[in-house]
């Protein structure tokens, strides 16, 4: 634990944008939960699980085990995440859908795209593994998340959501490709997923449907 | 599988509390699904999940091949409880709520928290990891049957369902670190998660919501 | 990506059968979320999902990190089933229910039941476990894709769905165990699994409830 927090004083990019992504995503989690009015027991397993169930599969897709299970510094940021839901929602009404929390659900977007670029290009996966596992560590606590609230993942209707995280990804990689160090790929990856989801929410950017491209009969 | 046999005949704690858990869960999960009227495959299917996917996602979350998969005994266990589930279809009327299955749920529940303290002990993963890995290996078949059933999680409602776990995961951890032996340990969770499970059932214990606690504002 | 090729052409089972399942399936899962009228991200990450997430399931049951990370080439194929899949619905109405992609679901089904079957017997998994993880690659995408289009995975409604991988995944096992060529086997489990699969769509054939069989009060 104490080297966790050191890692994170000294700016260990994994441990920093880790830090950061369990806090929001965590908050957001138990926000849908409360919104669902699920008791504490469900909204505290709907927030760890989409505070940890990414970065689980992650971990396990390169055959290790989770590192929120090795770690105690992960669960309590886990929890704290869990009671900051619940003290917004009792000062906000529809916490769910508030600023803070769209804001706080693109910033764990950003955060767990980095730490999982960075986990798979160190694990040595291809280009398509390097964005493959950024993007499941992004968008899988929330698909995990909606499936234990019984609604079809938002992720594949939120045109710009799992999208940024592609973008992030790629950028982490084509970081590394041209050689910059570890931590100006992670800061750049961050960037452009944070930027490209808060100009999808603000703009609100959609991808064409099939149906919608007109070649399709309804 | 002569030799788990001879376990289960020597007591091996592991091999007692996994047997019982398999042939608990397979019957649960099986009567849920005829329930449902799906057909013997269906049965089957959401049988051996509940039975097996817990477990599964135990020695996935360790990383090691699941135990079912390499033990004959395991799969026939698994069987043995949907036959028993069907047989129980045919002399009851709602098998899925009779006190007999809400009796092998409670015992499932209570092995299973059993044989994932023991795995994630022995796998050295930090206390939370120990509680955690208990709670998912006696809660995730349940989880996996409700959503093959496309229902959201019961887990998620049901106050004391995986509250009982945790409990139980607890007390294995405390136990052993007071150094008690492994069976002790295994006995004690057992018993806790097992009588908490059915004093929860029997007064109606319930976790607060948080519009319960009159925190929010409806 | 040029050795995977190689092997294709020269007939490494696997290879053939992988890249098979990988097309057909991906074709299979994009067409249902063209149904669902999901946009492009969505009609890909379900395709995708369709044709990966058994054989991850599966490489992550052996505890290997899984192939469509490792190998560029597997995810060119998913991409371009999923090509394959738009181009169809703009050629046909009601494209995943059109005679072609019941072929091809029936087609990947046979396949990946068959690269499933390869790779448990590698692991040196029980009987059990080699019909169980043949039956998961084979199944395992076409659940994901359903979860994540919401509905209950058709698998345990089509009786004669994963029975035919059941089936195809004993016919392996035994022909591995009389000793035939891993070519032959794979051939054999092929067959076995595709021809049941379109005689259960040609015939209709079911398998009972357990009320169907008047063994319980409706």
């Amino acid at each position: 634990m104490g080297q966790s927090l050191l890692k994170v004083l000294f700016g260990d990019p994994f441990a920093v944008m880790n830090t950061i992504g369990l806090l929001a995503f965590a908050l957001v989690g138990s926000s849908k939960a409360i919104r669902e009015e699920f008791d504490l027991l469900g909204i505290t397993i709907v927030g760890l699980a989409m505070a940890f169930a990414g970065g689980a599969t992650r971990d396990i897709l390169v055959t290790r085990v989770p590192l929120a299970l090795q770690s105690p510094i992960e669960i309590s940021l886990g929890l704290l995440g869990v009671g900051l839901a619940i003290t917004l929602s009792i000062v906000l009404t529809s916490p769910d859908t508030h600023p803070i929390t769209l804001l706080a659900d693109a910033i764990g977007l950003a955060a767990f795209t980095t730490t999982g670029a960075i986990v798979a290009t160190e694990a040595g996966v291809s280009a398509f593994g390097v964005v493959t596992i950024a993007t499941i560590n992004a968008v899988g606590g929330g698909a995990v998340a909606d499936i234990l609230l019984d609604r079809s993942p938002f992720i594949l209707f939120d045109d710009f959501y799992a999208s940024c995280a592609v973008l992030g990804g790629c950028a982490y990689f084509l970081a590394t490709v041209v050689g910059v160090s570890g931590g100006t790929a992670a800061g750049l990856c961050a960037v452009v997923t944070v930027l490209t989801r808060l100009a999808a929410v603000t703009y609100g950017w959609t991808l064409p449907t099939v149906q919608g491209l007109g070649l399709v009969e309804r």
